[in-house]
């Protein structure tokens, strides 16, 4: 009978476990863990504090460990092996296809790393340096190198009556490559042509003769950019002289989709993409103070700008209170343009040929803005203060910081992007002290001015 | 001779078609957008501003209409149908796969789509009806219905006989069904399988007999965690019963799990996760200033919080100056929790097991942030402004901030969620307006006390 499922039942089996553990019920959750899926093993551990998840690897059988490391993600992985001896690691990474392996050894710690090639046999540690050769984040890193070729000239029955001698094909193969005696990639062919062609036509005459195909050397973003573009479950890799090296499919491409999205939201707020939720205190607490340190900075300049209108403040205490209106509307304009920017560049939205126009959008967009929200605070300070003057000179601020922040949103991930900064993680910070800033001036500067 | 692509070649190819397109050169436009892969005008289009886009599509084969429509973002789908006429659109629909049709129909605006239907004859709209039955964001929405089903007690000869007869199979197909007289899901074989096994043996010998699969209501989001855990290319769709309804494959997932990781960084800036980069500038404006609205008042909340203490800070400017830090710093750290929390639960780590734990952890981290930042600001405001007692009034307020800045970064997603509200679209506002109050409060109401 097919099993179905849903989203409780995944749930309910974490529940369970859990619950088998807090009640000492050790035989049970070996059991358990021996039954599901790698990919919930992972899900398990990566919902556990640090102390449930040592506990649960213990449990686990070590003809698993490969299949769920694997699944895992960068801080929790290198959690994990840190604990293991080096001996078990090397059991554990021998199973591994060559892109697995590249991502797994590439992260760890050089001093983990070094003691783990120490302890491999000369065979895995020459396959391991292979896959480290590659560049990181690059098509060759993430490529497996399992892939069936053929012949040009041979037919479809002999090509079935090959595969049948195979009792498996590399997981999730759905195309066979055509290469020639050079190895280079001549052409495609899958399964599903292959299954409904007649048996006698040859290979030639039902391959895809103009495959596109992916260079080592390419980023792994633009990788996924292309998977998600062609649709495609597979691709197959070449060197620069267009020899075939491996293939990439699908269920790698996925993890750098997700990871690439999540990215942008991440260093927004200042965090590490692989930052684990179960990370202990003291290891969340360091790796999140170097993002309030430099956002201590930027209050510290704000604050400096403000102490440059003491007087002024000393004489009208109505403008401390009013003091921060002007930055934080600034702050919120100008980050719906940086992120919706940030995210245009991610998709390959935003080029050359569009930037400067987009910049002249934001530009009126915080031209308008301006006038909507000066308006209204002028209105609102007018009545609440009774004071038309003051009504004025935060409604003049207001269209200053407004136009200002669509033009920093808007060219601040441009410029950095030009100058190989990543945007998403300084460009808030920059953002917010130039929102400030300009926020600040614009208000008590138009203050000392105008009602003093 | 197989191409082999990169990240230049593709702008390469939108930065020419940008230059005939200005220089008036339509037929060269023309064959361009005819040669390229429909994922590459898609692209292209939502590239472009709205009077290119509008000028690309009129060149646009007809035939390509549907492919390339069902590659676009809802925003710029809907402007470019919006301005076709009902029958042209009709004519394009009537090529969709059912999952794009749904799509495509259910994102309308509610009098194009019965324009639309009005225009359709009775088998399209009828297939348009059961298309849109399923709810929005369910398996069912998403999946296709063109499966190959096979019987359980034929050979593997037969079907690939059966296949043979033809031309080709549905799009990404790798996997064909058993099902009993009944249509009930009973087995799957991979292609690969089918491949690898001899002609004589039958379909039960070879099946997978406990497939896992769907069920039509399932959330999509669920869906795609389950892709990305179990590393699938495609899976069986059943509804309550177990009947066989269809298959969804990965290139829909794929656009899923992108669209959700997305969704929680445009929400947090108060963005629309479909908005269009290139939308025109009035209703860009328009549509952000809900968020602004929202912030004003958040704003205006917390310069009344000011305003209560307008006599202390007459008295002493310096506070005025300082006033802006605590509350930043809190919101600052705040956000951290908040999106760490946001990104946890769409993962799926972060359950009822776990939350007490998380929350203890940041109220935890809140406190060591407390201590850290407090001894900090306490020395910078000594040392700037020679006032011991202002440094300690200060250090006192950014501990009591950062630890309800962990407090309510954690529990804030948490009660959210369980209310049904999208945390990741109210969660920072709600933060922001607790983290400035709290830090308003404690800094100047400590000074109050001591310092006047």
């Amino acid at each position: 009978m097919s099993e179905i499922i849903d989203n409780s039942d995944t749930q309910t089996r974490l529940l369970s476990i859990n619950r088998y553990l807090n009640a000492g019920a050790f035989v049970r959750v070996r059991k358990l863990l021996h039954d599901i899926p790698a990919g919930d093993v992972a899900l398990l551990l990566e919902s556990s504090v640090t102390k449930t998840r040592d506990d649960l690897w213990q449990m686990l059988d070590a003809d698993f460990h490969s299949d769920v490391l694997e699944e895992l993600s960068e801080d929790v992985r290198n959690g994990i092996i840190g604990k293991m001896m080096p001996s078990s690691v090397v059991d554990a990474l021998e199973d591994m296809d060559t892109d697995d392996l590249a991502e797994t050894l590439s992260t760890l710690p050089e001093d983990v790393l070094n003691s783990i090639l120490k302890s491999m046999d000369t065979q895995d540690r020459l396959r391991a340096e292979k896959a480290l050769s590659y560049g990181e984040e690059t098509a060759g890193f993430i490529m497996n190198t399992d892939t069936i070729t053929l012949r040009h000239e041979v037919s479809v029955d002999v090509v079935i009556r090959y595969l049948r001698l195979k009792s498996e094909l590399p997981e999730n193969t759905d195309t066979l490559y055509v290469v020639n005696r050079q190895d280079l990639l001549i052409g495609t062919v899958s399964l599903a042509r292959l299954l409904t062609s007649s048996p006698d036509v040859s290979v030639e005459e039902i391959m895809d003769d103009e495959p596109i195909s992916i260079k080592v050397d390419m980023q792994e973003s633009e990788v996924a950019s292309m998977f998600e573009r062609y649709d495609w479950l597979s691709a197959p890799v070449v060197n620069n002289e267009g020899i075939l090296q491996g293939r990439i499919t699908i269920d790698d491409v996925v993890d750098i989709i997700r990871e690439d999205a999540e990215h942008s939201m991440m260093s927004m707020a200042g965090l590490d993409d692989e930052e684990d939720t179960f990370a202990p205190v003291g290891q969340s607490t360091k790796r999140r103070s170097v993002w309030l340190g430099v956002n201590l900075i930027t209050a510290l300049l704000a604050a400096a700008v403000s102490d440059m209108f003491e007087a002024t403040l000393s004489q009208l205490a109505v403008l401390a209170i009013l003091n921060t209106i002007v930055p934080s509307m600034g702050g919120v304009a100008g980050n719906q343009t940086l992120t919706l920017v940030i995210r245009g560049m991610a998709l390959g939205h935003v080029s050359t040929t569009n930037s400067i126009w987009l910049v002249r959008k934001e530009l009126a967009i915080g031209f308008f803005n301006g006038l909507i929200w000066a308006a209204l605070i002028a209105s609102v300070i007018a009545i609440w203060k009774q004071d038309y003057m003051l009504g004025a000179v935060i409604a003049f601020a207001m269209m200053m910081n407004m136009i200002a922040a669509g033009l920093a949103g808007a060219t601040l991930p441009i410029i950095m992007k030009r100058m190989k900064i990543d945007p998403a993680l300084a460009g808030s910070v920059i953002l917010t002290t130039i929102t400030d800033v300009v926020g600040i001036f614009a208000f008590l500067g138009t203050a000392t001015l105008f009602l003093i």
